[in-house]
């Protein structure tokens, strides 16, 4: 039986990221998560962190970005805002990973840029607040800002990006094969679940 | 370790009631379907088939509604709709039915109802349009309408009758532990996953 595609898309502090790199070591398939960020920077002439930080975040739809975005990339991106051109490097860069076989792609609207392919199984992963708070404070620290203020922050930002590219909903468990709760199921559960089912889906 | 209540909402033709059914054969625990409705028709006095109609469709906000109601169970209803004295019968039956053990309940809004008890395992079960109009049809034969237009209905029945009483958006993974798309996964998949899950929910 075929392993699959795998993506996960997850909000903010629950565990996604963990996961699926837990995923892709016990399928002994490609996670890519940091290895994507750095292929578009390569494929768009943008700093990694760049892409890092404006690759899920919401479009940025003022002049000065497109000005910006012309000054940076001269000639290449055809009138395009940086958004837009990041959006259309992201997307020839996850089907041409996706073409190679097997693997576990992390973020990025894979679930979306992938829709017509029959081999994927597609996960959302999500976590009440206060589960993800505690966890992203014991991951990452404190900082200035709350931890429910970094959190909604975040999400607010990917589910932008998510709709203004793909025109549907965040969170939505149509969109999705499996959705779960990493905060009630617990992390190791999540993992043992995609196991499975990557090789079982119809 | 003890097992859940279980609570399964679904889109039409999705699956979610015989998953549920096998899922509760499975554990030996009950489940709660058509006696939810009997048992929500003894405590209001309606005819089964009325609640059966009413009970997970979209609340009726006419003046005939109200009129009618008083005159169906004079006295009973102190004023409220014929929706609304459902709602909260159902409010009652279901908490009632929980506090008796483990058990399956199938439908109305039982993961929000429940929402506050720790002891529930909210499962979400979904499929593509084809998918499930393709199985109303062999499992409820063809009628005059489309099996589209009628899985468009009754779904829309469902979530305006789940957001008017929880406040919640239907289909939003974040209101369960876990969601599965029936049709990609299959029928025998989602009761193991469940099965598997209701025992282990943290």
């Amino acid at each position: 039986m075929e392993t699959k595609v795998i993506t996960i898309s997850r909000e903010f502090g629950s565990g996604g990221r963990s996961i699926g790199r837990e995923v892709a070591k016990r399928l002994g398939i490609p996670f890519y998560d940091k290895e994507l960020v750095d292929q578009i920077a390569l494929e768009s002439g943008f700093a990694p962190t760049f892409v890092e930080e404006h690759g899920e975040h919401a479009p940025t739809r003022s002049r000065f970005a497109y000005a910006f975005s012309h000054q940076g990339v001269p000639g290449v991106m055809n009138g395009m805002s940086t958004a837009d051109f990041l959006w259309s490097i992201q997307c020839n860069v996850i089907m041409q990973l996706a073409d190679k076989g097997p693997c576990v792609i992390v973020g990025r609207n894979a679930d979306y840029i992938l829709k017509d392919r029959k081999n994927c199984l597609d996960v959302f992963i999500h976590a009440d607040m206060d589960y993800r708070a505690d966890r992203i404070v014991r991951l990452y620290g404190e900082s200035e800002k709350s931890p429910e203020t970094r959190l909604n922050e975040k999400d607010k930002r990917r589910m932008i990006n998510y709709e203004h590219y793909t025109g549907r909903v965040w969170g939505q468990a149509r969109n999705y094969d499996l959705c779960l709760n990493s905060g009630t199921l617990g992390i190791d559960t999540c993992v043992e679940l995609i196991v499975a089912m990557a090789k079982t889906k119809e």
